[in-house]
């Protein structure tokens, strides 16, 4: 069976050649473990900042060691109490075909419920992760304009369709003129913006928020974020939820400093990761299930097939072709 | 009598010919006002602000016109109720020698119970400042590190000391060993660190704080607080104040990007004026009046006497030639 390791520390954009795929023999399973066989990958923008050195929130890669993220697997032999053959989980694994678990940190999904591959989207990290950024940090409320970068990705399509359903007024920021058409025509958006399109985001910005920003939700960070800026309201609320734009920077990124728009509106900036949370997520999934079920919330994906291919899939998220979730099935 | 007007807006550094001393005739006063006597004048940095164009949260001075800011002033002459001959009031106020008022703004001071300048410093805004940005937005708690830039200026200084009271190790950055010496010997500060002979912030950070950052209230801006953002614990919370560091600046200020630190520690950056907390004055002054009659809170000034010294007391602060509170004493 195969697994996939860090082969070099990615320099800038990651390249094929970071990773490596090795081959391995079959564990055996003891007493309180599981053989578990890989179902569901998915890739995420944050994996980059794991592959670097360096202290963060959490541990670096190892270099010539399997990556993880957060997947879904199919129980294939079990003598772990309350996990049976057929089963699947849901949590962070090895980028493995097949691997041994003790369970730790995985949780039993039901695919009768929902789509196996929506626990990794609005039911998993993606959606909790738009879910508290949105309301805990941005609380909207009813009547203000939240704009969302990164809109057309797997956590900014869910933010702004929960901002709708909070009663805002919902500006996307995406980069091509096909997803800024499905933000307005599928998300319920009132107005979305192609950057790629836009010569002066400060300006494009102010035409589609006429009463400023009250809420903005950063995926993306660097030059969309500093146009968003200039048209923040007095208390307006910053969710800094990811800076994919600077991930594969190879010096410090350089831009123009908040600090002076913060004083004179009195701005909030709130980086989280969706783990500080972990003791709400169990009022969040079954909200973020009702509204799935309702019909409520759209979820789109970007269906990879093949292990083989995740690491491209990975690589293809930093020039912007998935639309939202990205996800390998094996 | 005369007036301060503001003669050009600053480009840079103010210079003295930004302002100019203007003759008027007396006013008199009708029923509902009373004349005022300008004693003490509050010279802050925020002030540079009002004196460019463009949107802020207050509106901007306005050429030829007086300038106006904190001030202490003596009622020569009232048909106004409730305000005698020989009271004091501390208001925002022109910079007049002699002024009408209809006492809008204005609070009753008691020369008695505090000097009157203590109620521009501990007692006013700048008390005020200090203590709702420490404690609203940095919700400091005993034990952890608290790191105060501008500490030796008006209001770091009482932000360290009630930072102290709370239980935290207090690290003050400022502009010369004199200051650094009396931030350790007067104030109680753990340790500071003046910029002027460090050279590398970072590292000066690093070694005053080995357990890191948890609170940063930032009075500056600018090259310091980058160094201090390299320093920063999981959840910190930095309070932006002040930039003094850029009011003068003629072009964008260009940084280090704060977001990945953001996203990386889960830190929190909030700006405020300290009208955002006016509903909270009345229980915040009486507490900021009790540790001073304590002893536990000490104030420094820096007192430059005459009406005709004021625009050069403003334009030192951005020399750093106050230690304290700057305030003209007419």
């Amino acid at each position: 069976m195969k697994t996939i390791q860090l082969n070099s520390r990615p320099v800038g954009i990651p390249k094929l050649s970071d990773f490596k795929f090795v081959s391995e023999e079959q564990e055996k399973i003891a007493d309180g473990e599981m053989l578990l066989k890989a179902s569901y990958i998915s890739v995420d923008p944050y994996l980059r900042g794991r592959m670097m050195e360096g202290k963060s929130y959490i541990e670096p890669f190892e270099l010539n060691k399997a990556i993880s993220s957060g997947m879904i697997a199919e129980v294939m032999e079990s003598k772990l109490n309350g996990f049976s053959k057929g089963d699947f989980v849901s949590g962070m694994l090895a980028w493995k075909e097949v691997q041994v678990s003790n369970g730790e940190g995985l949780l039993k999904v039901d695919a009768q419920k929902a789509a196996l591959s929506s626990y990794l989207g609005v039911l998993g990290m993606t959606g909790l992760t738009a879910y508290f950024g949105l309301l805990e940090i941005g609380k909207p409320k009813a009547g203000e304009t939240v704009v969302v970068s990164g809109a057309a990705g797997a956590v900014g399509g869910i933010v702004g369709q929960i901002a709708k359903l909070k009663g805002c007024r919902v500006v996307g920021i995406a980069g091509s003129d096909e997803k800024v058409n499905q933000l307005v025509s599928e998300f319920g958006f009132d107005a979305a913006i192609n950057y790629n399109t836009s010569e002066n985001m400060t300006q494009a910005i102010a035409e589609a928020c006429p009463n400023g920003v009250d809420v903005y939700f950063d995926n993306v960070g660097g030059e969309i974020s500093d146009g968003v800026m200039m048209n923040v309201n007095r208390f307006a609320r910053i969710i800094v939820c990811g800076a994919i734009s600077m991930y594969n920077a190879t010096s410090v990124p350089m831009g123009p400093r908040v600090q002076p728009i913060l004083i004179k509106n009195s701005v909030l900036m709130q980086g989280f990761i969706v783990s500080n949370y972990m003791e709400k997520f169990g009022e969040a999934i079954p909200q973020l299930a009702k509204w799935l079920q309702e019909g409520k919330l759209t979820s789109t994906e970007t269906i990879v097939k093949g292990f083989e291919n995740t690491p491209q899939a990975f690589i293809d998220l930093f020039e912007g072709k998935n639309k939202g979730k990205m996800i390998v099935k094996i």
